[in-house]
């Protein structure tokens, strides 16, 4: 890879609560790695110029209606529900995991099956922005293989989870794992097969440990999968606290909330995503802090499975990890920045409530509010940080996975600033992105600083 | 204008809630009004196709991955608030007008600051499927007649309103009517304007008698337009219990609820539309359903300005009339398919509730959820239902005002059925688009019978 530089408008998430939006020089190394990013007009960026022009580097300068910002974090995707999304969010958790998704995942036994959906949809998380997917794929070695080598193929940065689930009395018979030494046999198969596919040198694809909740897994599965995670030093996901129903089952059947539950398994460590987790205490979040994991909100999904919307501000607050996840199928939407937007609504619907019978004074949680600034953070370097990536930000030695932004493209429905708006305060434009972006506004992609959408703006 | 035939898969919202998806021929007349749609393979399809072919008439067949459906009635939008979409939401009701929004509206004094703001917006919400629109302009004359025409010029059936606001406790004094009178003559001379404007013989544009809502207006200017309406016979428009703020100032000043204050000054008529109306009693609603006006539900503005989700249901039940509106700049969504997937999220979190930390029995107020069906009425007919025009369905004798919606198109995030779904489930067609729809799926937009927007299908 030929090193580049990129000027221009530049979206940066510094913190949670701070973004800028300033006029920047950009440069990638041969590596795919930001070696600097310098406010333009500086001597700085002067001699990153000087130095690309001696040097016979690529400079692609944006038009004032573009802009670059990091590519999206999804903490949290169902492959193999891919077919069904927008679909069938009619039904409560339990009946729509029994009727339409367990049926529809039991299907991705065939690898023929499978190759088509996990290729459409890898390219249409690509073409939406996200650079960094976290998959639930199913309980089949063969085509979750495949998801893998369908990410890698297409550049995508993704964590893939062979999905374990062995318990007769929520998982049915043509859909679990046959005993406990057969899931672990399995997960410990796929992650030495993830880890040594061709072309996985850097680590782009990483495999996870995924046991799919504690509800649908045995005591023995939950206790070997944290076994075999600290043995293979591999990261874990499961779904957390998702919805009254889930909370309460856990609390019946271990005597304790998820979180504990999943500790005493050895299954919440640095790195392991907790998706949903609305209903969560004080203690709670303190464990989750304690060994840096991480909480995946999924505020599209929340509304239709959780029966609440997780208090962000809460696990933000106690210093967890926190990122989101589209959760498709049982969100509906492929686009993190969708789900962004939806974040910061559900937590004004948090914050102020929602039943105008009640006094305003008692209908809502007042407290809850995010920003836009907030919901970039979650959307980008807030997920790539759960996850201990060095990517996310534009900062030196992080890994360039970028978006560049078309403000101007035809069907745009971000308006550029031509009325005599401000251009230069970044929650209006973080708002505008976040708010209104749709697929002819993302213009290229990269990973790592390999084009994987659109157009290659860096080849004269 | 030729006549012509399209056939294809149908999605027509027959009922509140009850649609279908059928594969149908549609012969549209040189009128732009629907002659018939039937069902393909019946003998009366066949006729149809039988008469078009003898006399030469253009066939346009669809591809299995699209499909026609009515035009989005959108029944709120605040034409100058444009330039602020999706910017500023962090402000409450009163301090954004003060601050941001009546700023930005007073700048529509001049014309031509007024023209690429207006025609912009007007193509901006065709190519998002919008067939019809209920604007609010300002208070100047000259440039809300250039709304009228630039809707005229472009297509889009709309109503627009000469806004009125008199009140110098609320509002400026760079923006407000100079007093009663000149605000009255101004509505009255605007109203004969319109309806003379050259091109809108038949009433594709129409005028709207628009207090902006109580506190900005004097009782002596709400009782002159509340007579002026029924003396022009002109249809109306306000907003109505949006906020706590709002409605305690209504309550305070004239000791009863929005509904009644207006009714009173003769201005809750046949075809009245009211944004938002959140906060209504049994009784506000028995008396919106008696003078047969309607509501305008607002869910992403209820979100970010009333603190409160309108229970929409409750509205349907009692027999009023209910369409969507986006609200811009208060809404940050051009699309009112946007609007609509988030009246079916917000319904769901005023079900469930939204707050954890409160027991599951006592969160929410059940029986407020609504489906994807009902949310396409509120989308479609609903709103043209509403202001008693006749559009919105594939029935004989309505206007085709219509989207061709194409699930193929590159950078559709509507997935066409290619796994083996079953593409004949109305409520899941529905869903997808409603959840998913893009500018790309957006092919060909028509308003009685003209293309407004996108591919002419119907020309050889
Ligand atoms: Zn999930
Ligand atoms: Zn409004």
């Amino acid at each position: 890879m030929d090193e580049f530089i990129i000027r221009g408008h530049v979206v940066n998430p510094v913190a949670i609560d701070r973004a800028t939006m300033t006029d920047s020089v950009v440069h990638v190394g041969a590596d795919g790695r930001i070696v600097a990013r310098h406010d333009a007009g500086t001597p700085m960026a002067a001699r990153v110029l000087d130095h690309a022009a001696r040097h016979g580097m690529a400079v692609h300068a944006l038009s004032p209606a573009q802009l670059l910002m990091p590519g999206f974090a999804d903490l949290h995707v169902h492959a193999p529900q891919w077919p069904q999304m927008g679909r069938a969010l009619d039904l409560p958790l339990r009946e729509w995991l029994e009727q339409r998704t367990f049926p529809l995942e039991a299907r991705f036994a065939d690898p023929a099956f499978a190759a088509p959906v996990y290729d459409e949809m890898v390219r249409t998380l690509l073409a939406n922005g996200t650079t960094t997917a976290v998959f639930f794929a199913t309980i089949h070695e063969e085509s979750s293989l495949l998801l893998a080598r369908t990410c890698l193929r297409h550049g995508l940065r993704a964590h893939v989870g062979l999905v374990a689930m062995d318990d007769p009395a929520l998982c049915p018979p043509a859909y679990r794992n046959a005993s406990v030494e057969q899931a672990l046999a399995a997960t410990r198969r796929f992650i030495h097969a993830v880890r040594a596919l061709p072309g996985n040198e850097g680590g782009l694809v990483r495999p996870m440990v995924t046991p799919r909740f504690i509800p649908a897994c045995t005591d023995g599965l939950l206790q070997g999968l944290g076994t075999l995670a600290a043995e293979e030093d591999c990261l874990i996901q499961t779904h957390c606290s998702e919805s009254d129903w889930e909370h309460d089952y856990v609390r019946q059947r271990t005597g304790v909330n998820d979180t504990v539950a999943l500790d005493r398994f050895g299954l919440l460590r640095r790195g392991t995503v907790l998706a949903h987790s609305c209903f969560m205490t004080a203690d709670d979040m303190a464990l989750v802090h304690a060994r840096g994991a991480a909480i995946a909100h999924c505020p599209i999904s929340n509304a239709y499975f959780a029966g609440a919307v997780l208090p962000l501000r809460r696990a933000w607050q106690a210093g967890v990890h926190v990122g989101l996840g589209t959760d498709i199928s049982g969100g509906y939407s492929p686009s993190v920045a969708v789900n962004a937007a939806m974040a910061v609504t559900a937590a004004r619907m948090l914050d102020s409530g929602t039943d105008p019978d009640r006094p305003a004074a008692t209908r809502g949680a007042p407290g809850s509010r995010l920003t836009f600034t907030n919901a970039l953070w979650l959307a980008t370097r807030g997920g790539t940080a759960a996850l201990g990536i060095d990517a996310g930000q534009f900062a030196a030695g992080q890994a360039f996975d970028a978006i560049l932004i078309d403000r101007a493209a035809p069907g745009s429905n971000i308006l550029p600033p031509t009325h005599g708006e401000p251009d230069n305060v970044a929650e209006d434009v973080v708002q505008q992105i976040l708010c209104n972006i749709g697929r002819p506004n993302i213009y290229t992609v990269w990973v790592t600083g390999r084009k994987v959408h659109g157009t290659d703006v860096t080849v004269a």
